[in-house]
Parts: C-alpha cells; sequence; structure tokens
C-alpha cells in the first residue's frame, strides 16, 4: 500500500516534467492484447477520425472497426507465430500503437511489433532456455580503411567453455544493416531455441555490415543522423566481397572458432545472398555450408569486378570440391522468382546438386526467419 | 548509371511488396535537417491537418507553420549541443517523423530522436574515433534464482590487451531497464569520446536490470509482449540491493576488472541513485567512487529492508573509510529537490565530504547524460 502510494507521488510529480510522454500516463489500454487462443485484438483511440487501418508489414492493410467508446478495434485470429510488424493509419496518416513501446525499422518504416506465440514453441520468441550473448563489435577493415560494427552472437554456454564454435557468417540485404538479423531477423531467439532444443549445433554467428559507404548502422557511425536507405555507391560492385577475409580473420582471432571449411557456413538474404553466392564460389575452401535466401540475382554483376568474372567455371570449381550444403530459398511470389529459376537450371545443367526450398509469399521477413530456422537446423552435423 | 537504373527496377519491384513502408518511398523530405549553423528545420506533411504541434522531450511544445505545399515546418536555432527525441502531433495525435527512422523510447512513450553536434565536440555524438564495444549478456543471479540480462561496455583496446581495468557500475531508474543507459544516456558514445581525447580513463561499465520482476527489458525476456512500466512487484524494497553481489561476482569471474575498491564505482539516476546510495553504504568496502544522479532520496526506504536500516550510521562509517568520491548531481526544478537538499544537511551535519553540482532542469536525461559525463572524467585517478 506504502509503495503504491509512494508510486502515485512520484508518478504525479513526474508530470509535469514529462508533457512529451503522453502514451506513459494515458489509462493503459492493453493492444495488441493477444488471447491464449492466439487471437489478437488490437484497439486504437481515434474518436474524431473517419477511417482508422491497421497495416502489419506487408500481410495485411484493413479497415478497424468504430467503437462507441472512441477507440477502433480490430481482432485477428489464425495467425501463425511469428514476430509481426504494425502500424495505424488514421485517416491516412501513419501512427503507432501507443499502448506499445517495442518498435523495430524496415529501412526507414518505424513499425510497432509483437510476438505471437500461441503455443509456446515459436523460434522467433524468447522462451526460458539458456540465452546466448549478442555483442556490437568494431572491427579492422584494412582493405576499407575503416573500423567497422558488426554483430555477434555467442551460444549460451560461450564464455564458461574453453571449447572452439563453428561460425556462420550471416548477411542483410540493401537497406539493411548490421542490426537487421538481430531485430526483424531473430538471430538470437532463434539460436537460443534450436540449440536448447538439441536442433541446432550451437555456433557463434557473425552479422556484419554490408553497406561499405558506412561503416556502421544508421545512428551508430560518425554521420550520427544518417538514415537508412536503398540507395549506396558502392552498391554490389565486389567491393564488399573483396573485403570479406577482413571479417573472417579478425573474428578467427578474436574468438574461439573452428578454423575450417567444415566448420564454417555463408548464409544471406538478397543482396547478402548475392554476396553469399559470390564470396562462397571465389574462396571454394573456405565455406563447407551456403545458404541464399531470395539471393538477388540478377545479371547485375557481368563486368562489373573480377569477382563476379566466369560464375559458371567458379561453381563448377565450388562443387567440385563438395560443399556439405549448398542452400537456396525463395517465395513463389518474390520478384526475384524468375532470376532464381534460371540460376537454378544453369546449375542443374552443370549437375550441380544443391538443396532448394520453395516458401509462399515474397521477399520478406516472414520468409527470411523460417529459412533461418530450417538451414541452421542443417548446419555442421 | 546501370547500377541507378537496377536500382530503381528493385525498388519498383520492391513496391507492391511493402506496401506498408509509404516512409522509405515518399518523396525524401530531410527532416529534422540539420545546418552547419545549428539549426534544425522540422518538416512534416499533413495538408488536411488545423494544427501541428512539435513535441521535444520535456523540452518544448510548441506549434509548427503551415506552408503552401501541405508541409508544416518550424525552425529552431541555439539548441544545447544534445541528444534530442522529438514527436509531431497532428490535431492531437502523436505521430513520429516518417522522415526519420532514428527512434528511442522513454518508459512507454516511443519518439524520434536526433544527435546535435554543430561544432563535432558533443560528448553525446558518434565521433571518427576508437570504439569500445556493447554486449548484452545474460549473467547468473543465485539470489534471484535466475538468468538475467545486462549491457557491458568495454573500451577501444580491451579485447587486443591483456591488462584489467576498472569497473563502473552504472544503474538506471524506475521504467528503465539495461538498454536506457546505452540508448537515451548515450554511455557508450560519451566513453569512447572522453577516452580517446585522455578526460576519462578506460574502464568497463556494467549495466544491469534493476527491475527485478523481470530478468530483462521488454520484448528480450520470456514475456514476450510484456510493455515498460513504472509499477513494480518487488520495488526499491531492498531485493535489488541483495542482489547486487551476484552482477558484482559474475562481472569479476568474466572481465579482466581490478578487483579492488579504489578501481570500482557505482553510479545511478533516481532509483538508480537510490540504489547505489543502499549499496555502497552496506558495502562500504567495495565502491571507491559514489555517484548519485537525482536520487531518489525520500523516506521511503524506513522499515522496508535491514538494507535501508541505520542508514546513517553506515553512511558515517563508509566516509570513515574515505571512498575518493562522493557525487551527488540534482537539478534545481527536480521534483526530488527538497529530498535531496534533506540528505545532504544530513551529511552535512555529520561532516561527511562530498562533491555537489547542481544543474538547471529537471528530472530528465538531459540532466543524466550531462552528469555522467562530469562524473566519469573524475573516476579512477
Amino acid at each position: 500500500m506504502k509503495r503504491i502510494l509512494l508510486l502515485l507521488i512520484i508518478v504525479a510529480a513526474l508530470m509535469p516534467l514529462v508533457n512529451a510522454q503522453q502514451g506513459m500516463f494515458a489509462p493503459s489500454v492493453q493492444s495488441p492484447l493477444i488471447g491464449k487462443d492466439g487471437s489478437v485484438i488490437f484497439k486504437v483511440k481515434a474518436p474524431d477520425a473517419d477511417t482508422v487501418r491497421l497495416i502489419i508489414d506487408s500481410r495485411l492493410d484493413t479497415l478497424m472497426q468504430r467503437q462507441n467508446d472512441g477507440n477502433w478495434s480490430l481482432t485477428l485470429r489464425d495467425l501463425k507465430p511469428d514476430l509481426y510488424m504494425y502500424h495505424y493509419s488514421i485517416d491516412g496518416v501513419k501512427v503507432l500503437d501507443d499502448n506499445n513501446a517495442q518498435v523495430c525499422h524496415d529501412v526507414k518504416n518505424v513499425m510497432n511489433k509483437f510476438i505471437l506465440d500461441p503455443y509456446g514453441d515459436c523460434p522467433m520468441a524468447v522462451h526460458d532456455v539458456p540465452h546466448g550473448d549478442v555483442s556490437a563489435v568494431w572491427y579492422d577493415s584494412p582493405s576499407l580503411g575503416m573500423k567497422r560494427r558488426m554483430m555477434v552472437y555467442t551460444p549460451a554456454g560461450y564464455e564458461e567453455s574453453r571449447q572452439r564454435y563453428p561460425v556462420l557468417y550471416l548477411l542483410h540485404g540493401t537497406g539493411g544493416d548490421e542490426t537487421v538479423w538481430t531485430e526483424q531477423g531473430r538471430t538470437a531467439q532463434i539460436l537460443d531455441n534450436l540449440i536448447a532444443s538439441g536442433k541446432a549445433e550451437p555456433m557463434i554467428v557473425v552479422m556484419p555490415n554490408g553497406n561499405v559507404d558506412e561503416p556502421a548502422a544508421a545512428g551508430s557511425g560518425p554521420d550520427n543522423n544518417v538514415q537508412p536507405t536503398f540507395a549506396h555507391k558502392n552498391w554490389m560492385d565486389g567491393t564488399f566481397e573483396q573485403s570479406f577475409n577482413d571479417i573472417k580473420t579478425w573474428v578467427d582471432s578474436h574468438y574461439r572458432t573452428r578454423d575450417a571449411k567444415r566448420y564454417r557456413a555463408i548464409a544471406g538474404l538478397s543482396m547478402g545472398g548475392y554476396h553469399s553466392l559470390y564470396i562462397s564460389a571465389n574462396q571454394p575452401d573456405d565455406f563447407g555450408y551456403v545458404g541464399l535466401f531470395s539471393p538477388a540475382i540478377g545479371r547485375m554483376d557481368k563486368g562489373k569486378s573480377k569477382i563476379y568474372d566466369d560464375i559458371e567455371t567458379k561453381l563448377v570449381n565450388q562443387f567440385k570440391q563438395r560443399p556439405k550444403l549448398y542452400w537456396m530459398g525463395i517465395g513463389k511470389d518474390d520478384f526475384l522468382y524468375k532470376d532464381n529459376a534460371e540460376f537454378r537450371k544453369m546449375l542443374d545443367q552443370h549437375r550441380l546438386r544443391y538443396t532448394y526450398y520453395e516458401s509462399t509469399r515474397g521477399h520478406e521477413w516472414t520468409n527470411w526467419r523460417d529459412y533461418l530456422v530450417i538451414f541452421t537446423q542443417l548446419l555442421f552435423k
């Protein structure tokens, strides 16, 4: 009682000082309200609005229903367990959920997020299992002439043990940065859960920044107010691929890695899949496992760098040395589907053996998280 | 040219897939636009709005001017170099800046952020200096019976060196979590800059979670969709203080620390100042440096835990053992000013020597960042 009273005194005292913080003192509506049955109820106050829409990443854009109390509401059922990103549109103006402080951004678009885990088995959710650590580290890149930032996941027990671990290098797409695989990608939660259940081997996951124009994500580099963007100067021109060994060398000298091809994997989404394709083809002795998630393959490469020349010859040579796994995943609706089909056809003509996974939907995070869940269970076994 | 063309093709192809991402494809207005003279121009599109306000954390709440092109604009000058958090209010609805993907939250209130550094010397800005690493680690807390998450800053060169480092334990306020000192608090940037310029000693900074009800910040713990809040069950009742040695023991066994009183500091803001006061008073042999930033001192403690009993006797005993620095800072407008004045009066009556810093303004981050800049320059010398 005394504690509650004191709390009220402090909150009351704080109010004039935090006039910006309506969200904090607004009558606390719970939104989204997630039921045990997996239903999700969204509620937003907008008494004067004519139309309020709910937009869930690229999955849903629908009208909400006006309630008598000035709120607009919508109930969704049978959503797949996953991470969801959403926002409201009130008379055409983008508005975040004032009752949800959990946000995430995709390139420049800031959205609220929630986790749907009705059965307690969603690999993207945090569960009560041993957790690995995630570090934002700065490594030296002599080829790019700068210190660069990357995220490194070390599995639970790494600090206490003396053993060496295999490494997955996990690359992002254009518009992304070193943080996206731990944010939208849920890498730490996915690995924590798969390792705890014995479905994946304990591994180090290295998530560098594939945009060579910036040393770090927006807000973490010397250009303090730079914004995330699709437009890069040195973009898919071989620069990142040529500088990749700076990362590998630094990781092998700073972490207890198993420095051998069969203990090293590289994978990436979109531009990161393109990077993974060319880095592994140019360094056939380095990667026992390759994962191409909706890779940005599209004849964009010829002549731009020796990294991209004679790719068929390089691939034939790479497969001669028998990678343990060459995995490709793409969604039926992906705008890169046709280019990927042609790439697979070329691999087939050369009788190069790969694993192919085709999902529904398009070029989006719900697919890339699923691909990571599938791919990481196949590594280092 | 070819690259630009390709970029347009990809962006065009992506558009139908990312209908949620207006922000990404909207004509790219730069807002806030920060001039070399330190002026800041805000611009937001709202052609149908009657009133648009700009709200900058607790510092400013003002009307913007309607332009002919459907935008509303405002120019600010002579702002102090610092981190700023802001949002818009369009006809009373809270709206974030669609041209700024950089956001931050304070308790439940999500805001955009920008850094103002017109002279290139703002200690809160990222500068081109060696950067330390920041790790989200999980430590074992036997007293609380759970694994808990905290952030640890290790200074540039830590990985490469074999030397041992002093440690600052840095605690947050109620409503905060283990992430606030690296987010709003800018601890990594402040330490990077002060260490690079020789103004602060290289040190490890440990930022635990002071809310014993949750193992981690909202979104990082098993209660995936929990929201940040002021209301805690075990709140300032001695539980955190009694479990503090779990953190110290873990840090000393996992990092190259200098395990001696004169190389150990503890500081915190608001509730974290209260925690720092009682932890250091109960463990007089452990901390050579104590920092109380707007500490939540307010007779809220008596009888709730033996941690809080006989505090005057404990303080007299603590000061007998000559801490190298006992530092207190508070703003003139802080709602805790009077309670802090009475605490200082009590210290004076016992002739206990402390350093006192009085700032303008109230119970807010702009003060706590300044206090961190001042306090860390006095440590371990």
